[in-house]
């Protein structure tokens, strides 16, 4: 009975827990910004005394960039040791004129809905990493003591690239090693039915500056005889993919995959409500490849998309300069065993064939990491599986993630650690956006759901 | 002997007129940014008090944007009444860190090149606008006296669009009406050689947003299916040109003339060295119209250039967005009969026959003037090509000018006022640009010019 008394411990600690929450969202550990570089310190040395008021040996360790936390505590006793891996950063706030709040100055709201926690993170993954600690906190309180070897780890890089974690994850890789890592950064099926990702894309990330003037020019004397560096950016972006959605970088789709007959039955039976997906965000139609479902879209299928362009003047009103330069970030999801380093080198290579005379390109890569699967054979997926459909009272699902976690190839290549990825984020969180929410509903079931799972696996 | 006397004027009054120059050019008179409102009105007195320290009856006017400047002086003595008009206030300064200096903290400097006085507004057009103002301080310094009326007419709004000037000359044009407008926001040809520039391009200046998503998304989640803004906008300004140059608006050569054989055998004779105009910006080929000359292209051929876009996240590292919106500021540089209206309409109506499904866009209009040209039959302005040309010891020209002076346009059909257009910027001026400075010479040169012609006029 001492899991039921651990769910008790859940429930009745459910409100205390929201306000720890709510405590480690108001740190602005903004990774990608070197002006938030003592806001991640701060995070990740509220983590560490949160975990060593648990009586968790943790400690954050230094890197070349920002901090991990690294926690170990229970006993090896031939259970399965367990490691949890989170990550205390955040993604940057603009356009910060489309929050309703401080993203940095978090609250509950009671909404249309249902409750929710809103701020910068709530979801994306402070949110989700809190539902280990506190699942934890509730079964110490409960059990005195724990079921199992489990080591906390939490980086805080990894809505930058992270930089630091596979040089770390060599460097410790005896430390770090586990039976299986416990991955919190994923989402529900369709907000509703429970899952375990076993199929995520990779990522290659590229920022190209072209210059065609030395300097920004005046578009009367110059325009019609000077290059200008944003028709050709222009007309790159509007080469890379056709008019069937097919992007046109030279052996892209070299090692993608089609889906096996079992997958399709699998995803046919989800019943994916691709208007509804589409619908909440203002949309109709799916705009990739024409010839393919739109599950195969967000899953399994590579993309290339541009995160931002810039150049010349973008402030209010006027101004008829020709400007220098433009720029643009733009990134590829990747599937199967497409190689993000090849695909770099045929993009790059492709770019600057269709550049003109007078124009030079500056590239600048950020981040290339393979798609990765994993297997289920092992039957603590099948107990995984069945602890979440218990907590949500709904089949829970094997499910593919159009977002990259490079962590988990890491886990498996590194370390011979197999991920089980499980999150309870939403749809409608707006990660990464203005608004970012994470529901009450997924931090209490979260929370419980990973009491049931440790339950299950020891 | 009284020019003589007046010249020598100009020369030993040449560093307080410097000075002056410099304090009109630390007032920071941005006119498209609302937030430099005080400053543009702290310009405008500035030139009241300095105009009514020679005695000239001026005032600040006000409009419903930037105050206008008008003063008048002189006999009516059967003499050429001549209007003077220039702008006090000045382009934004961004990008701020290609600045050697605060564009704000003007400086006059020795270069390479010769003396040069640094900062925004050096050339365009504060320190033209004083070339006006300190030939008449020199000419009422020797001769007490003004040669014949005299009005002064500066606005505070050319850098925006000038939504005021042509409501105000309406309204003011008995008061404004004169026997010639003397302009002085033009150049010299090819740096060496005075110009009266006799044939002027249009502007039609258009803003569009493009939405897609309702909100910005997270590329992973929702990448490869939902339609990204940033490639619709790339592939609408892609087409904007075919791969001869020329600009596919439908109907947008309409009214475009060919040169005539005379313009052509001059501009011939000009012997333009497009490689030198090229090269001082760092190009080596003219990206324009393939089948037509450089100084076709930049003085009597329409063109379209992108002078501004954005869409997505522009900061430091990278961030995984898919984008809501993307936006583009683009001008359209007209010749000939071209009518701008018509071409707003249907370069609008292509954008949009261009939208995938699921996207709108939104327009902003940014001024919509035509091309402008100045018929040479009065011999005024063979008295003034001969002053230019005694000043500079060359032969002073007619040309053409890449950018749109709307203001001649209106001098000539609202007030029957023929412009002439004089001006001393040189190429490597850098207006609207890092940088921007006027040379010593244009400064000390231009104020004799406009002695010479005043001379020469009267």
């Amino acid at each position: 009975m001492s899991l039921d008394a651990v769910l008790a411990q859940i429930d009745k600690d459910l409100p205390a827990a929201a306000e720890r929450l709510l405590d480690l969202l108001r740190i602005k550990s903004i990774s990608t910004d070197p002006a938030f570089k003592s806001d991640c310190d701060a995070a990740a040395d509220w983590l560490v005394a949160d975990l060593q008021g648990l009586g968790i040996d943790a400690q954050k360790r230094p890197t070349p960039g920002r901090p991990m936390v690294v926690g170990h505590v229970g006993p090896e006793n031939g259970k399965p040791h367990l490691l949890f891996y989170g990550h205390y950063d955040v993604q940057p706030v603009d356009p910060l004129n489309l929050w309703d709040r401080d993203p940095f100055d978090p609250a509950i709201e009671e909404t249309e809905a249902g409750t929710v926690i809103r701020g910068r993170g709530a979801a994306d993954d402070k949110g989700q990493l809190m539902t280990f600690v506190e699942a934890f906190r509730a079964w110490k309180e409960v059990n005195g003591e724990w079921p199992c070897r489990i080591t906390f780890f939490f980086e805080g890089e990894e809505e930058s690239g992270s930089p630091s974690l596979v040089p770390f994850m060599e460097e410790h890789a005896e430390e770090l090693r586990a039976d299986f890592a416990m991955i919190c950064d994923t989402g529900m099926f369709q907000s509703r039915t429970p899952a375990i990702t076993t199929m995520l894309r990779g990522l290659l990330g590229e920022e190209l500056t072209i210059t065609a003037p030395s300097k920004d020019l005046h578009s009367g004397m110059f325009g019609g005889i000077a290059m200008n560096p944003v028709r050709v950016l222009s007309r790159i972006i509007a080469a890379l993919h056709d008019d069937q959605g097919r992007i046109t970088v030279p052996g892209f789709y070299d090692g993608v995959p089609e889906l096996s007959d079992e997958l399709e039955a699998q995803w046919q039976g989800l019943a994916f409500d691709h208007a509804g997906f589409l619908g909440d965000v203002g949309l109709s139609q799916p705009a990739g490849e024409q010839d393919r479902t739109p599950l195969e879209m967000i899953w399994s299928r590579p993309t290339c998309e541009v995160n931002g362009i810039g150049g010349g003047y973008q402030g209010d009103g006027f101004k008829t300069v020709l400007p220098s330069q433009a720029s643009a970030k733009i990134s590829f999801r990747l599937v199967g065993d497409q190689d993000p380093l090849l695909i770099r080198e045929n993009f790059r290579k492709m770019v600057e064939d269709m550049l003109p005379v007078d124009c030079t390109v500056e590239w600048k890569g950020h981040g290339a990491s393979r798609a990765s699967g994993t297997a289920t054979d092992d039957p603590a997926f099948a107990k995984a599986l069945k602890a979440l459909s218990d907590e949500w009272n709904v089949p829970a699902a094997y499910i593919g993630c159009g977002g990259s976690i490079p962590i988990a190839g890491h886990f498996h290549s590194i370390l011979g650690t197999p991920p089980m990825l499980i999150g309870f984020g939403k749809d409608d969180d707006q990660i990464h956006s203005p608004n970012e929410k994470y529901d009450m509903e997924s931090f209490h079931k979260g929370i419980r759901s990973w009491a049931r799972i440790l339950d299950a696996l020891t």
